[in-house]
């Protein structure tokens, strides 16, 4: 699920800028390329999802897909209807988050919060696991190193953001479009035909192990749900579309909507006319796509196209997260760091933060899609009952006319998948959800926690208040360590003199001839500076030079220390050098509290 | 192999003091206990080494070992002779590399530095994998675990010396005594017993594989020449010892040569008398001891007392090599920082750097002790080398009565030392000592390359020369990037005020209405000083200061820019403090050469 923007807005390289004219911003049709990707993409993994449930009571059961799509479909209808009228009451995007916060208190927000950023890591489990599964329906080679497959995906995924290349709408078109029409033409084309082309995979002895029973189908239906995932990303990113952006984002949902509807209806429609059932080394989807197109370069083509596609889904979570940390930070949630977005080592952080949790979701499931998605559906279905919750307060609220009618499907949509989450929880506990369980509230806690402190901190430093002026009397005493006569010591001293009203050298020497030596060095200089140079027995740069400084006392001067560094070209060359001088500064500025000046002196080598 | 001086001296935590009372200093028994463990552990593995080497040749060629044990006591006496002569010529200690830089010029000092550096790495490696078979020896289930206990003696190590606990030559006395009665026991009994108590470990099958000729015999020899490690550290320690410090080392090293000779011959004779061939499960030094005491508590007993010795002589390595690292700093010859030993993170850094270095040499040979005496005895007979020919090199120059005697006794050891080192660099070059011969170089190769950028650096800084005066004429400006009108804005724009000559603050939005409002809020407050708003069009924070500092010029002023810090009580908050300064100060040290200010301001919380 994207989250907010569009990609290309959070790159640092290429953002865009506040203000920045309307060409960059989306049409509706690109607006379902860029922000569509990962709803669209949820046909690979959602009626399988349905599929390996309800093959436990056993095959016969497979009819039931369909009326449960049928729902599923239903339940998509409804959360167009209300994502088109978030649209509307929030123009600009925010998501579940923007919608709890404003109406439904910080509680609720922390709880959206938590939630969002436990479905971008899934999003990016569940696309490459989906991709993997795909992939290695086309290349049965693969089925054996899904995990490898996953994670070299992850890897190619966080390389490609750590490089923080722009990724525009328009290049998404392309694979968007091949995407759509392969899944259509397998639904079409399918039912032309009066049998399947091609049958792929190896049949598997199916043991019914359950009755088709009330639980079986709610089950089923949960994880169908699946296939939902994603729709809210539109209502996110209204911001980045055209003027004007509010019809314009309806009017990609109501796109959407139908595209996916059809899709799962008509998948659902073969998987029944088909008798469709899990086959060995292959998806549900690659069965589908060898009944319809046969196994020629049309099945590799289909294949290869979803996997890019959830490929492209994964990537989205990557330009999601960021921008949820950086509201988060605003909001006093997340270390303030983050509010640095912009910034790119705080932007890594993110995508590697997100790369190494993805990372061991995938390894701990082993690759295997179905076990994330109640995870990830949970996660999803937390912030979709939030966001129409919101709107039913809104709605009652507000009042405007027809606000009843509003409030009634906005209310059957928070029900529905209130609903779901709750069958996921309760029948999933053991086998997953309880990570959810763990993740979320300790999420909830930690932005809790990290805004208490934040609040402290604004008091302590009386934020919102107007201080006391500053001192203008204060005189300084400029402390610089030297090592040697030299130009480096030249740089710091002249450095030093436009700083202080007093500047004092000192050096430490375990050595007394060497002491003396530079004793008598200094006064053949005469620099106009006082040395103080410092015994140290124990070899001890450091030690000697604190003690110093905090034995020179203030006495109402502001005092400084004034650290010169000999900055190599090279890189490499870096830890022959500055190494004591960061050292000092870093004891300096933890035991003590003058000001840590540093002072750069550029080598030609 | 422990290096110039004992351990306590290397401890940040108790060092001693300059001139500090003799009493802290070693007599010639605590030298032994304190400078020999090193050499007297040696016995654990060096008779095994010979034994292991003619088996080649069948159970028939064994009877070889006492000869060959006979020249390298030989070898031990010249030896001890020459260190005795070193310890009178180099009363200050240091070891091979302070010979080789007095007597042999700087490339042949580069040798001996590198040689040392893979021995103390070789020390930890071989001590602990011959402490884990002596263990083994002891508890058989052990015995297929041998590199997990050799990788938990590391991390042991590595823990005790990160902690830095101080050591001091007291608590190695009751295990050196232990051992060295032990040793002695063994040998007394089993030559008082007609034939051995009890038989430990399983038999192993004979296949003679060579024929008993020179070679074999150059290899066995070559091999229990590992035995001989150590000899050298009493004369690298001799600064430690108590007045007089000449005669006490020299006593000292004469009592380990006697100590050392007697048990490597007591243990040949009884090799010889028993037929001690190897057998599985359990060491050579073991059979011997259960020859001898049987298989009671006494065998149990030995093996831990020969355990815990071999850990001290691991440890060793743990002091001497940071002596080492500070001496090579010192001439430049490795990054200057290593030369802070004293300075705690500074010491963990070779702690640390030492523990993975012998972990990975450990796994290399899957703790196979056999296999890392050749590369072990390699670099400690390089060490031999260079400093007996430094000693014929200084007779020849200096040439006091008696010259000759002595170069003749120095140009023996010397001319035999090397003859083991290429003898076992020839036959062991394929089984692991090429690591050596590429190892050895490429220090050295190190060491040559950071004297010669320092050297240039030193030009550079034109060292040695006295510079220009520092100008005293130059005015400051202090730029005060700012988020808030706060306490901390207050506090900085004091010690702004008293170091610049012109004061200004910036801050920088992204939001025009918090610009306005900030700057209401500054006219309100009215510090006296001008506030700079910068425009943040990409939320970047760092990016619009740096422009603004770029864009300050110069004009002949030294600018500062003064970041101030909030710093946390507590070090959970760390990270959400901070984090922006500490990254504008990264990018503004690596782009621009104003200087930076870091300012703390502590919280309460």
């Amino acid at each position: 699920m994207t989250f907010g923007l569009a990609r290309r807005d959070v790159r640092p390289k290429v953002p865009l800028r506040h203000g920045e004219g309307d060409k960059h911003r989306l049409t509706s049709l690109e607006g379902l390329a860029a922000l569509s990707l990962d709803a669209l993409s949820s046909v690979a993994y959602g009626p399988e999802a349905i599929v390996l449930v309800l093959v436990a009571a056993g095959t016969g059961a497979l009819t039931a897909t369909l009326p449960i799509t049928l729902v599923i479909a239903a339940l998509l209808a409804v959360l167009v209807v209300s994502y088109g009228q978030v649209i509307a009451v929030h123009p600009d995007g925010g998501g579940a988050y923007a919608v709890a916060k404003k109406d439904l208190g910080a509680r609720t927000s922390l709880l959206a919060a938590a939630s969002l950023v436990v479905d971008y890591v899934l999003t990016v489990a569940v696309s490459l696991a989906a991709g993997a599964a795909a992939l290695a329906s086309a290349f049965p080679a693969l089925s054996s190193h899904l995990l490898a497959v996953c994670l070299i995906g992850l890897v190619l995924l966080t390389a490609v953001n750590l490089w923080g290349i722009a990724e525009s709408a328009r290049v998404l078109m392309l694979p968007t479009v091949l995407f759509i029409v392969s899944i259509l033409g397998i639904v079409v084309i399918g039912l032309l035909r009066s049998h399947p082309a091609a049958m792929v995979g190896s049949a598997q002895p199916v043991h019914a192990t359950e009755a088709l029973g009330v639980l079986l189908i709610l089950k089923a239906f949960s994880a169908g749900c699946s296939a939902l995932t994603g729709v809210e990303a539109i209502a996110n990113g209204v911001p980045t579309f055209r003027e004007p952006r509010v019809k314009r984002a309806q009017r990609t949902e109501l796109m959407l909507g139908a595209l996916l509807g059809l899709m799962l209806v008509g998948l659902a429609v073969l998987i029944r006319r088909d008798h469709v059932a899990p086959r060995g080394g292959v998806t549900v989807l690659a069965q589908l796509t060898a009944g319809s197109y046969g196994t020629g370069w049309a099945y590799y083509a289909t294949n290869i196209v979803v996997t890019l596609v959830l490929l492209f889904a994964a990537n989205t979570s990557f330009g999601g997260l960021p921008v949820l940390m950086s509201l988060l930070a605003r909001d006093h949630r997340l270390p303030h760091l983050f509010g640095l977005r912009a910034e790119r080592p705080v932007y890594r952080y993110g995508v590697l933060a997100l790369a190494l949790l993805s990372a061991a979701l995938l390894i701990a499931v082993g690759a295997n899609t179905q076990k994330l998605i109640p995870l990830f559906a949970i996660g999803v279905f937390i912030g979709f009952s939030i966001s129409q919750i919101g709107l039913v307060r809104h709605w009652a609220v507000q009042r405007p006319p027809g606000w009843l009618r509003r409030a009634v499907v906005n209310g059957t949509g928070a029900l529905l998948t209130t609903l779901a989450c709750l069958v996921l929880l309760t029948t999933k506990f053991l086998e997953g959800a309880w990570v959810v369980v763990v993740a979320v509230p300790l999420l909830m806690l930690m932005f809790a926690r990290i805004q208490r402190y934040y609040t402290a901190v604004g008091a302590e430093l009386e934020l919102g208040k107007i201080p006391p002026l500053p001192l203008r009397t204060a005189k300084s005493l400029v402390i610089v360590p030297i090592g040697d006569v030299s130009k480096l010591a030249q740089h710091a001293l002249t450095a030093a003199l436009a700083l202080g009203d007093e500047v004092v050298a000192v050096a430490v020497h375990a050595d007394p001839d060497k002491a003396q030596a530079l004793r008598e060095t200094w006064d053949r200089w005469n620099p106009g500076v006082r040395l103080d140079i410092l015994d140290s027995p124990h070899r001890s740069l450091v030690e000697p030079i604190v003690e110093y400084v905090q034995h020179a006392g203030s006495g109402g001067r502001q005092i400084a220390v004034l650290i010169p560094e000999v900055e190599p070209k090279h890189r490499r060359y870096e830890i022959l050098q500055n190494q004591r001088g960061i050292l000092l500064a870093t004891v300096l500025r933890a035991r003590t509290d003058v000001v840590v000046c540093m002072l750069p002196y550029r080598l030609s080598l």
